[in-house]
This record gives C-alpha cells, sequence and structure tokens, in this order.
C-alpha cells in the first residue's frame, strides 16, 4: 500500500483521478484538487469527515481551506511520492465531497 | 466590530497578539499563526473548535494544516484589512489552542 505507484498503477489508479477532477502537482509526485461548497459550514463538514478517515488510515493531507474552498495535495511522505494511499484517499474524498 | 482597525486600536489590540506569536503578514493587512500540536488529532481538532466560533461569528480565516501544524490568516476582507473581529478571533483561538 506505501509502494511508490508503479508505471502501470499510475494507468489504473491515477487516471481516473485525473479524469475526476484531480491534476499533476507541478515540480512534485503528488495530486491535488480543489473542492468547492456552498459554504463555510459545509466545507469544514467535508475536512471533518475526511479528517476521521485519514486519522484511521495514518495517512493525512496537505489541505488548506478559505471560506468555501478547501484545496487538497495527496502524496505518501515515506515514499516520496503518490503510493496506493494517495489514490484511496483521493477516492475517499470525492465520495465524501458528494 | 468590522470597521478597519484605527492605529489606536492596532497599538492595544493587535500589540499583545504580536507578542503572542501572531506576526502581520507580508505585503497585506493580515496577521499569521503557526500553531504546532502533538499529532494530527490534536491539530484537527483545534481546527474543529476553532470553526465552531468562526462559523459563529461568520468570521473565517484562511488557514491550511499539515500532519501537525497548522497556519492561520485572519483578515476582514470587507474592510480589505484587519478588524476587531479579527483580534477577536485571534484571542479566541490562542485559548483554543491552549
Amino acid at each position: 500500500m506505501t509502494d511508490k505507484l508503479s508505471d502501470t498503477a499510475r494507468d489504473t489508479m491515477l487516471a481516473p483521478l485525473l479524469d475526476g477532477g484531480w491534476a499533476m502537482v507541478e515540480g512534485r509526485d503528488a495530486i491535488r484538487k480543489t473542492y468547492k461548497f456552498t459554504d463555510f459550514a459545509e466545507a469544514f463538514g467535508f475536512m471533518t469527515r475526511a479528517a476521521i478517515w485519514a486519522e484511521k488510515w495514518d495517512h493525512h493531507p496537505e489541505w488548506s481551506n478559505v471560506y468555501n474552498r478547501v484545496v487538497v495535495t495527496l502524496t505518501t511522505h515515506d515514499v516520496d511520492g503518490l503510493s496506493a494511499l494517495d489514490a484511496k484517499l483521493a477516492r475517499k474524498m470525492d465520495t465524501l465531497a458528494g
């Protein structure tokens, strides 16, 4: 789960995420997405739900929030790049954001 | 509460915050502080408590979190600078981080 993603895994795991609003981060082996909600309460509600899964999986995002927007960056510091955990958390966040 | 801080108010309201770890943001009339906690759960717990007050007061921070760190920037967009609301939320956050 925490090996760096192989080229094959990138095709199968990352491609659907990149089609769904995630993008590679310039200069880093990381993915980023901006979620927009109706207001702060909705945005922070999303963060709270995501935080519980992040803690449960011991895999934490880099993220920022300004009012109704949440910008999430995912990478795996232990492998200095993307792992399956990032894809798993990204999929979960997409589900939680509805 | 949402007027831009006068010079006098800056002396009385901002000075104690700047002594307590807040700093002016370069190029903006805003203040910023980095809080460090023992782990993610403590950091996000702080954010959750602060979010409730921010929503209650309808005054929201710009903030980011990476694992045990939370960086908070406060300013009042309506007045294009610092207001008493920023000082009030900064003091509350310091208490909550306690």
